[in-house]
């Protein structure tokens, strides 16, 4: 009931695939000093596009919304609920279906290396091991070096870069879905420490957008009901849910699910939404769960209790003193400050990667090779340094481990001994972190181990993130923070009555809060995870401290991911140069306008000339009394109308022909890359001389502002409203009716920035 | 730092004290068959004014912005998290205070009357439990009918009609937070079928309002530091914040507060914000936990485990099998049934008893009587009806229960016997339902037990509602709802193997879905309630059925309320008919505008015959070459200006001479009632006779739409951005430069279908 209103009447097309670097460039001479500060990494091969969430009202759409029947509108919302369904429905089953593929890859893999162990035959273990990794990292980069390049990374950012407006090439294609379900199979599965949490995300998104497309286009397996779904805004919708559906599929964590879609991901929310978000996550953890009932009988081959992260500390102890209390703030103020580095590091390294990758296909996957050949080094060698622990005494199950996983891996060691080390490193992350998150086992690790382990993680999770594997990085940093809080735990031992276990979670969160800068979500995430409510108020502590400290160096690593690839997002705030500036004065020449009817040839040149996306139109004498401001009219239906070509010789009004001829959905608007293009028109010279009636297609009420007004209130005008073009007017009468049009990247501070009058600015305040 | 744009340049001021009834009444002659839909409860004596949220671009807020150092924004980060801070500190201790009191009270009168049964004295018993409650119950009414009667009921709808831009009389004042706080202690400790949680919320937006006044400004406490705050935007967060706050501290769900907040409570929201609740709520935890701390060695009299409800049912197994699900969907249909039921009955009664309490607050305090007496009578005589049961063997505490509280009443059964529906009746809210949630007692409570307690609390809580007391309804229906669980779960008990606790909560879960509508708040405050995190998946089921199921029949028990309080709520959604209507419809003249320059005695006159709050400046010539649109100024601006008596005897602009006079926190907004009135003017007639230049105080870029825009489109606008008053252009050039204003009231449904150009449409379309 409270999304009557998301039932859009118009379906709507735009199209204006420009590389970042020209308008700007074009835009802005001066820019030159801050274009170090995008578009590093590979944008400039990559069109992107902005989305429009503002409700066109042009006579074709207004006709059509007047002729929808009540039935259509039951038909939306049923078709709503019903895709909310399957977007959890298939996201529960892929992300289970990862969590069973990665164990059992990695499973057989730990098994062949152990046996080759057990027989003391260490160099053949190790060359198996690391063939295996290099094998299966080999497949995870191909896949994606040729099929799908934007399947690489985590995806989160591009999501979240969705989600404000910005829709980059192939984001969220079928064959990106599918090398990010496959390549997170084989990256993880390599023991690169990369998580996938992140890929699950952008999986979610990924199904989600198939799911509302309806199938393939390019297959002709449309659904004619999806009609409704054809729009920028049930589009947003749709992969909201998306996202929550993968944040639920990947730490089996519903409500953390919908928070992080509404803290980290979207751009905009309602309260219906949330519902929705809601019932989807709902539909995952019922999904899984039963996938997990059903692997519970052995029918999951090396599938077992390692699958689907859950670590279990419900039965700590949660008395706590003041010096706790210290404690925690003290791993709270290094962890942020960690967790900023992590950041800094992250975005150097991604910027030395670009260059790499830049060169080719070939290139991404020797990168690719070498940090796997790096990471099997670490992971079998560093354990050798450190010497074998005697099995405690106590202990209920096997030591040393003899299967697959546990804590306690023999290695290299006699029998009846461990080596600590290679439980963590010689291990799939989840069960490291489990093993790192445990409960009453002080002495397991020592302190020599948590260090090494530490620091090689650290590292290791900065060069992994970059290279060409969907690469999540919450486990990476989830490790890192771990075993630097049980690092902690163990020297402050004697001050804190803590468990080293719970020390492990709170610097887990102290680092996740310095590098994601999120609070809630985070902390509902870890609770689910964890199942523990009662270390609720020490969590949200953590978090809040370390996010505050990190805060104070750099931004959050998602943010500055989508700067450093050149998109561009609109902040929910305007900076406060912003308000030294009026629209008036970031609006640039020459507009290209309209009369109401116009010529054939004018329309073709403006679209050949130009790669604007809206244009004016402005009604003029003999249709009106003075020149007037029609609306706008969207580049992708002008191509529309102008391939139907129902022209007139003269220049008369011809709306209702138009109307006749024409259905609303014939105007929706596809995917990215996917509707008409410039070239699939073909206009004959006679017809090139004719006239067209552009007033069905025009929306008579964009939003306009008014010229005097600040750069600062417009932003938020755009920013809140979700536009594509925002009109600027004269204040004075007897002016043409249009100044200029605002875009998204008028507001974008590299093209401000730049501008003469921004500059002049500073002079007068000089 | 994502806060920076909130550093509001403009302090601003308006007032509009009109009763609801009046404008609707004269704009819409044709409305008078739908006025029973609104304003029923009283609001024809309370005034209310619309908030705004619309950054305010004057010479004079221009200026201040400019000149304003960068230390003064550091000061206004550091004060808006110190009042976070302060917030959660005062909201904490206010529930903890709470909590203490209630049980404190309820506990003195228990002990009082159970002494008194145990030498089966029944009737003197009956007489001074009855006589106790009445007396309470006095106490509370007549704090709430004398002193503030914007504190009876719930809170909440309020809190929410004010977040999203209504200021309605007093509901924040600090008279309202003295008698939400006492009236509900006395209300709930006189053993109404009420709840302490929803004051709670409205308790802590009071508390955040004061803090954010620095003080109440009639005693001359205000805080120089926190003139940034005065104004509806920084308020609004603050509000925001004290609301999550309140909930935190009435469940001590603190990741609850925040949801509850961004769910049900604020209609605007940024993920900044989202941090800084979060903050403020773990602030709140962190009190509530020291304060139990300080209580567990026994300093705090009669509060013990009952204080500050926590339903710990972590023990619980989980495990569920098909049939579980049948039940949990069967519990869920009839509860969403059985819920909106609920919010029926609560609207018949309250516009009974509006009827009743506007006769003045004697009737008020009868009312209350003659329920506190019905209440009595039901939990001392019911229990009466039903056998005593012996006490079971296997029992750890005592049987039947000696001191104050506890699961086994003894009340008239011989010795080793317990009377089960006294257990339930004849205790404290929170104790009933500890009894009702608690796990592995399903014999405890016989199945006729149940029933009549079922349906006496579900009566009782509804008639209760409404009464001149501060009255939450989580309490009811969490009672209602968990009885009915149990109810269920015991006739359903041989085919699910679910404990009947957990049908209790499954209960409860679906019977607050079928009332208050709200789905991941309520699930995760469920949670952290009952401390168990397994129970997610069936708590999300049965939330999303019953509300499902319910939203078929009526709307959410507080949107229901707001309705039938007369407050013009905004909705997210714009509804279909909006669609058929344009901005140029609606506006309704004749309009007042002024010259940029203008004559006193003009102003002086609109001031004094209309109610508007804001006026066009329209620019004439000379001072420019057409007659255009200068902006807006607001009807308390005027007064401030018109106080200061900066005229001229000439039609001259002064504008500097006025930006030296004036500051710009001269114009800051104060409270509802606060600001200068019209009556505080006093012009001679020579003054009366001179010029005044209006430009320094115009908000020179108001938002404006073209008038054929679809009212749905400028209500999204309008409800976006917060706006209170929306300007509508002409869409042809040559008229005169403002076409009308909408305000939120144009909007409302009952303004819009009483309008003569809607119903001429709705005949064209017949």
């Amino acid at each position: 009931m409270a999304e009557r209103e998301e039932h859009g009447i118009e379906i709507e097309g735009g199209r204006e695939t420009r590389t970042l670097k020209e308008p700007l460039l074009q835009k802005t001479p001066s820019r030159i000093n801050t274009t170090s500060q995008i578009a590093i990494v590979g944008a400039n091969v990559c069109p992107i596009e902005s989305l429009d969430y503002e409700i066109l009202e042009n006579d074709l759409f207004k006709q059509d919304w007047r002729s929808r029947q009540k039935n259509e509108i039951f038909q939306y919302i049923v078709l709503k609920w019903t895709l909310a369904l399957l977007i959890g429905l298939a996201t529960g089953f892929v992300g289970f279906f990862n969590n069973l593929a990665v164990e059992n890859l990695a499973g057989f893999k730990f098994l062949l290396t152990n046996n080759l162990m057990l027989k003391e035959k260490f160099y053949l273990a190790f060359a198996t091991y690391a063939s295996c990794n290099v094998v299966l990292a080999v497949i995870a980069a191909t896949l994606c070096a040729y099929i799908a390049p934007s399947a690489a990374g985590s995806g989160i950012p591009e999501v979240k870069a969705y989600l404000n407006g910005i829709d980059a090439h192939s984001i969220l294609a079928p064959s990106t879905l599918f090398v990010k379900i496959f390549g997170s199979i084989f990256g993880v599965a390599a023991s690169f420490v990369v998580g996938k949490e992140g890929p699950m995300v952008h999986t979610g998104a990924c199904i989600a957008n198939l799911l509302g497309q309806g199938g393939s286009r390019k297959y002709h397996i449309t659904w004619r009901w999806l009609r409704f779904f054809k729009n920028d805004r049930d589009r947003r919708d749709l992969i909201t849910c998306g996202s929550a559906a993968g944040v639920a599929a990947a730490f089996r964590a519903p409500v953390g699910g919908v928070l992080f879609a509404l803290e980290e991901a979207a751009s905009w929310w309602r309260s219906a939404l949330l519902w929705r978000t809601f019932f989807t996550t709902a539909v995952v953890a019922v999904v899984l769960r039963s996938c997990i009932e059903f692997c519970r009988s052995g029918k999951c081959g090396l599938f077992g209790q390692g699958g689907l992260i859950m670590f279990d500390i419900n039965s700590a102890s949660t008395t706590y003193s003041s010096a706790d209390l210290l404690a925690v703030i003290f791993l709270g103020v290094i962890g942020g400050i960690l967790g900023s580095l992590y950041n800094f590091f992250i975005d150097k390294v991604l910027r030395a990667y670009s260059i790499m990758n830049e060169k080719g296909p070939v290139f991404k996957i020797m990168l690719v090779i070498i940090i796997s050949l790096l990471t099997s080094c670490c992971s079998y060698g560093l354990p050798w340094l450190l010497p074998c622990t005697p099995c405690p005494a106590y202990l209920e199950e096997d030591c040393p481990t003899v299967g697959r996983t546990g804590n306690f891996k023999n290695f290299q060691c006699p029998p009846n001994q461990y080596n600590d080390l290679a439980s963590l490193f010689f291990n799939t992350n989840d069960d490291a972190i489990r093993n790192l998150l445990s409960l009453g086992t002080v002495k397991e690790f020592h302190l020599s181990t948590l260090f090494v382990f530490f620091v090689a993680i650290y590292f290791l999770g900065i060069i992994t993130y970059g290279i060409a594997i969907p690469s999540g990085l919450f486990i990476p940093v989830i490790l890192a923070g771990s075993s630097y809080g049980r690092l902690v735990g163990r020297l402050l031992g004697p001050l804190s009555n803590l468990d080293t276990g719970l020390f492990a979670l709170l610097g887990a969160a102290s680092f996740l809060g310095g590098t994601m800068r999120m609070t809630v979500s985070l902390c509902v995430i870890l609770l689910e995870l964890t199942n523990n409510l009662l270390m609720l108020p020490l969590v949200m502590l953590e978090l809040l401290i370390s996010k505050t400290v990190a805060d104070c160096f750099n931004r959050g690593v998602y943010d500055q991911i989508v700067t450093l690839k050149g998109l561009p997002y609109m902040e929910a705030h305007a900076e406060p140069y912003m308000r030294n500036l009026v629209a008036g004065d970031v609006v640039s020449g020459p507009l290209i306008s309209f009369n109401g009817v116009e010529k054939v040839s004018t329309i073709v040149h403006a679209l050949k000339l130009t790669k604007h996306n809206g244009f004016p139109v402005i009604n003029e004498p003999p249709f009106s009394e003075a020149p007037e401001l029609s609306g706008l009219v969207l580049r992708s239906h002008l191509l529309v109308l102008l391939k139907g070509k129902k022209f007139t010789k003269q220049r008369v009004m011809t709306g209702l022909d138009i109307m006749r001829k024409f259905k609303a959905h014939d105007f929706s608007k596809s995917g990215l890359g996917k509707g008409l293009k410039f070239e699939d028109l073909d206009m004959n010279d006679e017809e090139m001389e004719m006239y067209v009636d552009l007033l069905p297609i025009t929306n008579t009420s964009p939003y306009t502002v008014v010229e005097t007004m600040s750069l600062a209130k417009a932003a938020i005008l755009f920013r809140q409203l979700g536009l594509r073009h925002l009109l600027v007017v004269p204040k004075t009468p007897g002016r043409p009716p249009i100044v200029g049009i605002l875009t998204r990247h008028d507001f974008m501070s590299e093209h401000v920035l730049g501008l003469p009058t921004y500059q002049s600015t500073q002079v007068d305040k000089g």
